[in-house]
């Protein structure tokens, strides 16, 4: 699954030959599609991959580290997806191109909803914690509204249209406004 | 140009062939490669193209109507981009695919760059007229803001994972809060 991130990442979803991915895993096609059927199969264990991984380092905190109060929780877990590290670098390339290609081939939707959905529910959840008084309604339309603020940001930034750091301070700038407005 | 974005609309900047397009537009690929020289001269004309049609359904009124008030022509010119109308449907399919495909290929980013700097500079200045004592400075972010979720929605719109009428108000929710954020 790591290969497959890494392969998607460096020649897009339609570039992927699963001969490079069995080399660059470091195993034999057969046993690729002894696994995963074929080509879609791999392209939904790894979208399973990504967002469990980008989960994972959004979440993450050191054993030793304070607890955060719930509106850094909703800052780190979404400015978080915005790094210059290799791993998110790699993770935001590959769920993009996912996201992408979904628009020409269907294959994959119903799984990027459910990731999509789980991720919204998350951020909702975040937001409901700092806004306990929002409605429902309100918190799934802010949390809908951020990730895909962050979809369109991390394409920019991948792209070279959009510096880092500035697309840090946008993101940080929509927390702001969606927050402004629950309490409203 | 026509048929170049009819052809990216279809099958992607990735399965763009010269010979599709040719037909497509039923000329020669000779005159073709005369006039754009290559691919990328291809897609650069093709962007450019796509950019100025967006600009035009946007901002286009009926000769006999009102003019609209800063606010609804605010509203309009990003409401726009999420009808489902085969042209707006076909734009937003081959815009996205540029800027999908400019994160592997730097080609055309300098001209995404270009193009996204007017659009966010046109959005600000409808923002301005809405609120006239706002900086530049957080004028220009609402309106990365705005565009960056735009693109975010409409992909979310073209891949079949957000009904068109929900990214509509998702969309008119977040011209609210940023409204809101600049009258602060």
């Amino acid at each position: 699954m790591e290969a497959a991130a890494r392969v998607i990442a460096r020649r897009g979803v339609r570039g992927l030959r699963v001969e490079e991915l069995a080399a660059e895993a470091g195993v034999s096609t057969a046993l690729i599609y002894y696994h995963f059927k074929d080509r879609t199969g791999i392209l939904r264990a790894t979208l399973e991959f990504i967002s469990d991984r980008a989960e994972r380092y959004t979440t993450e905190r050191d054993p030793g580290a304070e607890p955060l109060d719930p509106r850094s929780e909703l800052e780190q877990s979404l400015l978080l997806e915005l790094q210059d590290t290799p791993t998110v670098r790699e993770n935001s390339t590959a769920w993009g191109e996912l996201r992408a290609s979904a628009v020409f081939d269907p294959d994959l939707r119903e799984e990027l909803a459910r990731a999509t959905l789980i991720w919204v529910q998350e951020v909702a959840e975040l937001l409901g914690q700092v806004r306990p008084m929002a409605t429902a309604t309100a918190l799934a339309a802010a949390a809908e509204r951020l990730t895909a603020l962050l979809e369109g940001l991390s394409v920019r930034w991948l792209s070279g249209g959009l510096p880092l750091e500035h697309a840090r301070e946008l993101m940080a700038g929509a927390v702001d406004a969606e927050l402004a407005r629950l309490r409203g």
